[in-house]
């Protein structure tokens, strides 16, 4: 995958943590600032990677064995970093990920060891980068899953599991965070949207201006 | 992949060779002689990866990349040799299947080596095993291509290529065939049907009746 002169940044989190709201606000404000945003999502963000998401989300819950599933998420990411992420970065543009590989790793990961090595051998294979930075919004997950469970929505198929669960995805991903410090930033998510909003801002004009971190 | 005590049978060559048509006699005579015989087809085979087959069929042919098809077609490899193949060895039957790896190798092999190379690598992180016994049928590739423009049908996208095409794709299963000796048979496909099976046939009461070759 060529690597162009972009900056690649990624959101992650728990459901209800307030990605997509903190994705849309930081592309809306970058480009208010006249920077040239690519706001996309996974699983989906192009056009086979939605097809394959829709595979992924139809259809009973034992659909696909959790290897099949894996293989189903790495391609619709390859296609997905293909045609949409890569050319953007090589144009020099700012791509904004709703989600991406760090949400593989913790969700398929989260009940068996080696399926997190699959993931990640498959993730060596086939898609080779990483975000140049990725914002972790981290926050107490009876509150997240409160407003999961308030918005509802089409994500209930992945992630909704009730609290227990959510306690254990909040702790595989601060897990992730201490496994890649370079790259992942923790925000508390637990203060209103403007608030975490401009936490983000600061910390993203200070990694644009000085190019750090990257990978 | 639990391995049982089944034996399994994939039928390899060029397209209009007589895969299909050996298949099921090979089924239908092993059925008569009391056998438990699956009969199945690749890609595809499965209830998932019949889905998967649609997204590889349809639509143009660069909607997805080399490495994004490779993907798909291990994937859906998976779930069929999850849900379909693996059960029935297990069960001790007879698994006959028409085209199996060996045809994504040549295949999406074909053009570039680096491809072959992936395609290995994700088999042997994702399926790990091989037929008992590949039965490759070999034959002018002219008449081939002959037999498969007569007959038309679906396997056109991946397949019609034209006479060089053909003639590489023969080459590249030759090669195959001498890259894995202990399993891989050639058979001559320029006979009638009926003379093709009793090869066939004969070839597989010996492999029963020895339990060899096994891979
Ligand atoms: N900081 C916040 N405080 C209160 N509610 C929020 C906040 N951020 C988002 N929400 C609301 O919580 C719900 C989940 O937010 P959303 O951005 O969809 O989360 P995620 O994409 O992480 O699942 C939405 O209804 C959203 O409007
Ligand atoms: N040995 C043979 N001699 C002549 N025609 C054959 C023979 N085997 C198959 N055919 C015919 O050739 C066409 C291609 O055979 P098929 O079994 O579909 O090949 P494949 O599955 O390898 O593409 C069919 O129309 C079939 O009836
Ligand atoms: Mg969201
Ligand atoms: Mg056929």
């Amino acid at each position: 995958m060529t690597q162009g002169s972009g900056f690649f940044i990624s959101f992650e989190g728990a459901d209800g943590s307030g990605k997509s709201t903190q994705a849309r606000r930081l592309a809306d404000s970058l480009r208010a600032a006249g920077h040239e945003v690519v706001l996309t999502r996974e699983p989906g963000g192009s056009e086979g990677a939605e097809q394959i998401r829709a595979l992924l989300l139809e259809g009973e819950s034992e659909r696909w064995s959790p290897e099949t599933e894996i293989l189903l998420f790495t391609a619709a990411r390859r296609d997905h970093m293909e045609r949409v992420i890569a050319p953007a970065l090589k144009a020099g543009k700012l791509v904004i990920c709703d989600r991406f590989a760090d949400s593989t790793r913790v969700y398929q990961g989260l009940d068996r060891a080696d399926l997190r090595v699959l993931v990640d051998q498959l993730h060596a294979l086939m898609i080779g980068r990483e975000p140049d930075l990725t914002l972790l919004i981290d926050m107490d997950p009876e509150q997240a899953l409160a407003r999961a469970l308030a918005r509802g929505g089409a994500e209930a198929r992945f992630e909704n599991r009730g609290s227990t669960m959510q306690k254990r995805i909040r702790a595989a991903f601060l897990a992730l965070a201490d496994e890649f410090p370079a790259r992942v930033r923790r925000i508390d998510g637990n203060h209103p949207p403007e608030a975490v909003a401009s936490e983000i801002r600061g910390l993203i004009e200070g990694a644009l201006a000085t190019g750090t971190p990257r990978t």
